[in-house]
C-alpha cells in the first residue's frame, strides 16, 4: 500500500534532485499525462523527468524509501495500448523523454546505440545525416515514439528486423532497487560484441526486461540493416476466403524458400483499407453516424466485393534476383488474386504518367499509392504518415497537422495476437473481428502481419470518438469481446493494453513465478505495479 | 551443505518410484557417466532415469525433500565442455534419454516438438520418414546429440535456422521446487501459436531455462526449415591477413544483402583443416609427437602458403537466382581468394569426371569434398561425421565404427567466444590462439561462423589424448590461457564448459541479480548448483 503521507516528502526530494523545472505538478500537465486513447479513470501525483541514468537511479531509491509507486514512459506514444497512463492510479510517472542521445553507432557493422527518449524520426535522420546505408526498422506507428520503448514492449516494424525485440541488445538498465546493471554481454568488462549480440554465457536475464515492470532500460543497442538495391512492392485484392487460403499458402512457400522476407507480408480487410484511403463520410450521411456496412460502399466498384487487400514487398541484392523474384510472385498470385500492381522503378514511372486513366478507370489513387509503396514505403526505413493519420477517422474535424490523439480525444484500442501463418486462421479472425464490431455499430479494422515463415501477428484497430457520448463504453465493449473471443479460439494476445492487464495466464506455475520473480525483484513493489504482472490472477 | 546420510533414503524412494533398472549406482557404470573429454575429478552418487514428465517432478521433488543435488542431462554428448558430468561432486546425475519422444510435428509451417532425449539423428530420420521438405538445423557434432539440449545451451547449428537458441519455443519445464510449468505461449489454454512463437505475453521468463541451472526442460518445440530447391557450395583460401579483411569485408555485405544467409558462412585455420582432411601422422614421424608446425608440412604444397580455408553455402528458389548469387560471390572473392571452386549439381559431375586430374594437380579429395559440399552437406540438414570423426585426431588407434571419445579417452577442450563481423578480429584471435597452443605443443584449432550479419561466433578446440601422461594438464592450461586471453581482449565466451563456470561477469549487479534468481527458484539449491551460476564469485 502507498503511504500517500510519504508522497510529499518524496517529491521534495525528487525536486532537490531534479530541479523545479523537472518537477511537474501542475494539474493541467498531469491532466494531459492521464490522457489515454480510450477513458482511463487513473490519476497522476507527478511526473518527473530524470535527464540521465545516475538521476533515474536515484528516483527508484527515492521511491523505495518513501514506498511511491513509479510507471516509466519514454516517449508515451503506446497509442491504442494505454499511452503513458500508468496501469492503477498514485503512480508518479518517470518521463525518460530528455535522455533522448544517440550513444553509439557501428557505421560497419550497422548498430545503433541509444537512450530511451530517442526517435524513430531522430534515428531515421540521424542515418541519413550520416550518408549511412543502414536503415532502422521502423514501424506503422508515430514517428515520434521510442525506438527502444517499442522494442521493449515487443513493437513490430517492418522489412526483414520487422521482429523487433529479437534485433535489440539491451545494455543497461536499472533495477526496481535502483541498482544499474550490465546486461547481455555488457556485463563483461570490455566485451567487443556487446552491442552486436543479445546475450552473454548464463540465462538469458534481459528477456525478463521485455513486456515486463522489472526494470527500467536505460540503454540499448538496436540493429540496423542495409539499405537493399533493389525494392519491390505488390499490392493485390482478395475476394472470397478460398482465394485468402490460397494467396496465403503461395506467399508462405516464397517466405519458406526466402523470396518473402519477415514482416514483408500484409493482409487488411477492407474497412481497414478504407481508413487509409479517406476520412469518415460525415458529409455523405448528413453529419450523422452511418452503419460501417454502408460505409464500404464508399469503396469503388470495381473491388466492392473484395475482402482483403494484400502488399508483399521484395529486396534484391541483383536485378536479375529482382526478376526472378517479381516471376515467382505473380505466377504465384495471378491465379487467385485481383488487380495484381506490381510496383518497381519501371513500372512506377509508367504510372505515373497514366495517372488521370488510371484514376477513372481503376479508382486507383496513383500518387498516394506510390508514396506509399514506392516513394517512402515504411518497408525501407522510412517513417509513416497515413497509417497514422487514420487515427482521426471517426473525428468530425480533419487531422491536424501535429497529432495528439489525447489531446484531441481520439478513440483508438488495439488487440494484437498471434495467429498461425495460415489463410484458415486469417479467416476466421477477420470474421470474428467484423462480427463482434459490426454489432458494435464499429468499423472491423483488421491487419495480418508475417512475423516469420512460422506465425502472423494480427493487428485490430478500433477507432471511435472519445468525444461523442457513450462511444467510449461501446468501443470497450468491442475490444473487451474481441480480445476474450479471439483467446478462446487460441488466437492469444502477445501485447495487452493497460485496460486488459488482468488478462492472465491458465497455467498456476507460471503466474506464481511471476509473482515470485516480481516479488524478488521488486520488494517494496514500487515498479509500475500492475504492468504485464498478471496481479489480479496471484494467489495470495 | 548435502547431507550424505539423506542419500540412502533419497535413493530407495527414488527406487520405489522408478524401479531397480532405472536407478543406477553400480560403480563401473557411475565411473563412465564421471568420464569427459578432459580430466574430472567430480563423484557421482548414482544416476537415475525417469522416464517421463511426472517422474521428472517426482525426483525433483524428493531432491528438495533430502537437499541432495542433482545434474540434468539429456544425451550427454556435450563433449569438449563437459560430457554429462555435474559442475561438482555429490551431484546424482539425471539422464533423460529415455524420454526420447517427437510429440508432435507441424508438416504445414514446420515446427517439430520433442522431449529432451529426441537425437539429430532421430529427427533427421523423421523428416525422412515423413517424406517431409522441412529440414532441422544440424549441427557439425555428434548425431546423437539431444535436439532440445543443444539448443537451450544456445548450440550452433547450420543454415538459415544455425541461432539454435532463437528458433524454438520451450513450452513446458520442471522448475526446481518441482512445480511443472508450462511456458510461453502454452502458459495460456488452447494457444494455437504455440509452437510457432517463443515467447507470450509479458516477461520473457523462458530466457531464464537457456545455460541455466533454473529449470529441467521437458518439452520444447524446434521450428524448421524448407529445403531450398537450389544449393551450392563454394570453398577458398586466404595467404594473408590482408586477403581475410578483404574477403571478409565482401562476404559481410553480401550477408547484408541477403545473398549469404546466416551460419553459411565459415573459415577455419588451416590446422583445423587438416584435422578433418587426415590422422595425425604418427606414422610419418615414427610414432614420436612432432611439433605442429611440423604436421602443417603436410598440406599439399599448393595450400602450404595459406592461413585460412574458407566455405559459404547459398539457397536458391530458382536456378536464376542461384545463378546471380554465384556470379556475385565469385566476383567478390576472386580478386582475394586462391583456390575457388564452386560446387553445384554440374560442376560436382565434371569434377567426378576429373576425379584422378585434381586429385594428382591440386591434391583435392574429391569424394570426401563433395560428400561435404555437395552429397550430404550439414549445411541442408544432414548430420555429419568428418568433423565429428576428428576428436580421434591425436588417438595412436584410429577412430572406431561408434564413437566414444570419453571412454576411449579422447582429450577435446572447447572454447566458443563472440567476435565483431570483421575480418582484423578473425585475425587477431587466431593468432592468438595459435601463439598460446604452440606454446603448449598443441594443433591451434579455429573455426569462426557468421551467427547472423553483426557477429560471429569462434569455436576453439583443443584435440589431445587423455591416455599420454601430463597431455592433459598441458591442454587445461592451453584451454585456460586462450579463453582467459581472448575475454581481456574483449572476445567473451558465450558458452562455458564445466571447469570454466567460475569465468563471471564482471558488473556486481548482474551476479547478484544471478544469485538472487537462483535463491527464488531453487531455495534448496538443488538443481546443478554451480553449472552457469557464477557462484563462485557471489558475494556472501
Amino acid at each position: 500500500m502507498t503511504d500517500h503521507s510519504a508522497m510529499g516528502p518524496f517529491l521534495q526530494d525528487a525536486l532537490n534532485l531534479l530541479g523545479p523545472d523537472y518537477v511537474i505538478k501542475a494539474s493541467e500537465v498531469l491532466r494531459q499525462y492521464e490522457q489515454a486513447t480510450f477513458t482511463t479513470e487513473q490519476k497522476i501525483p507527478a511526473v518527473l523527468l530524470p535527464g540521465n541514468v545516475t538521476e533515474v537511479a536515484k528516483i527508484v531509491r527515492l521511491a523505495n524509501d518513501y514506498r511511491i509507486p513509479i510507471y516509466p514512459t519514454s516517449r508515451g506514444r503506446n497509442w491504442g495500448l494505454g499511452s503513458r497512463v500508468p496501469v492503477q492510479s498514485g503512480q508518479c510517472v518517470i518521463d525518460l523523454q530528455r535522455m533522448n542521445r544517440i550513444l553509439d553507432f557501428d557505421a560497419e557493422l550497422g548498430s545503433l546505440t541509444v537512450e530511451p527518449g530517442v526517435t524513430f524520426q531522430q534515428a531515421v535522420d540521424f542515418l541519413k545525416d550520416q550518408h549511412s546505408d543502414f536503415l532502422v526498422s521502423t514501424i506503422g506507428g508515430p514517428p515520434e515514439a521510442s525506438l527502444l520503448a517499442n522494442a521493449l514492449e515487443r513493437g513490430d516494424g517492418l522489412g526483414p528486423l520487422g521482429d523487433r525485440a529479437r534485433f535489440c541488445c539491451i545494455q543497461e538498465a536499472i533495477l526496481p532497487t535502483g541498482e544499474c546493471i550490465r546486461t547481455g554481454l555488457n556485463a563483461f568488462d570490455g566485451s567487443l560484441s556487446r552491442h552486436l549480440s543479445p546475450s552473454g554465457p548464463g540465462p538469458a536475464i534481459e528477456g525478463l526486461f521485455f513486456q515486463s515492470n522489472l526494470a527500467i532500460v536505460t540503454k540499448m543497442s538496436i540493429l540496423l540493416w542495409r539499405r537493399p538495391p533493389h525494392f519491390q512492392a505488390f499490392s493485390f485484392f482478395i475476394e472470397s476466403q478460398d482465394q485468402l487460403i490460397q494467396v496465403n499458402r503461395e506467399i508462405r512457400q516464397l517466405q519458406q524458400l526466402g523470396v518473402v522476407g519477415p514482416t514483408a507480408f500484409s493482409l487488411w480487410n477492407m474497412y481497414r483499407f478504407l481508413s487509409t484511403q479517406m476520412t469518415y463520410p460525415w458529409s455523405e450521411s448528413g453529419e450523422k453516424e452511418t452503419t460501417p456496412e454502408e460505409i464500404l460502399q464508399q469503396l469503388p466498384k470495381s473491388i466492392r466485393s473484395c475482402k482483403w487487400v494484400g502488399f508483399v514487398f521484395t529486396y534484391a541484392p541483383t536485378r536479375l534476383i529482382q526478376f526472378s523474384q517479381k516471376r515467382k510472385i505473380k505466377r504465384a498470385l495471378k491465379p487467385h488474386a485481383h488487380k495484381l500492381i506490381a510496383v518497381d522503378p519501371i513500372s512506377a514511372f509508367v504510372m505515373r504518367l497514366a495517372r488521370k486513366p488510371l484514376r477513372r478507370l481503376f479508382h486507383i489513387d496513383v500518387d498516394t499509392l506510390l508514396t506509399a509503396l514506392h516513394d517512402e514505403p515504411v518497408f525501407l526505413g522510412n517513417t509513416t504518415t497515413p497509417t497514422v493519420s487514420s487515427i482521426y477517422w471517426r473525428k468530425r474535424t480533419p487531422a491536424p497537422a501535429s497529432w495528439n490523439p489525447e489531446r484531441d480525444r481520439c478513440g483508438i484500442s488495439w488487440i494484437c495476437s498471434a495467429v498461425p501463418y495460415d489463410g484458415t486462421h486469417i479467416a476466421r479472425v477477420t470474421d470474428l473481428v467484423e462480427t463482434i464490431a459490426l454489432e458494435h455499430r464499429l468499423e472491423p479494422m483488421c491487419m495480418f502481419f508475417n512475423m516469420n515463415q512460422w506465425y502472423l501477428k494480427t493487428f485490430i484497430v478500433i477507432l471511435y470518438d472519445q468525444e461523442i457520448p457513450e462511444e467510449d463504453a461501446r468501443a470497450k465493449s468491442c475490444h473487451d469481446r474481441i480480445l476474450d473471443q479471439l483467446a478462446q479460439e487460441g488466437y492469444t494476445p502477445v501485447r495487452l493494453g493497460i485496460q486488459s492487464m488482468d488478462f492472465a495466464p491458465d497455467d498456476p506455475a507460471y503466474l506464481e513465478l511471476i509473482q515470485k520473480l516480481k516479488g524478488t525483484l521488486d520488494p517494496n513493489d514500487i515498479l509500475a505495479p500492475g504492468r504485464y504482472d498478471f496481479r489480479r490472477a496471484w494467489q495470495n
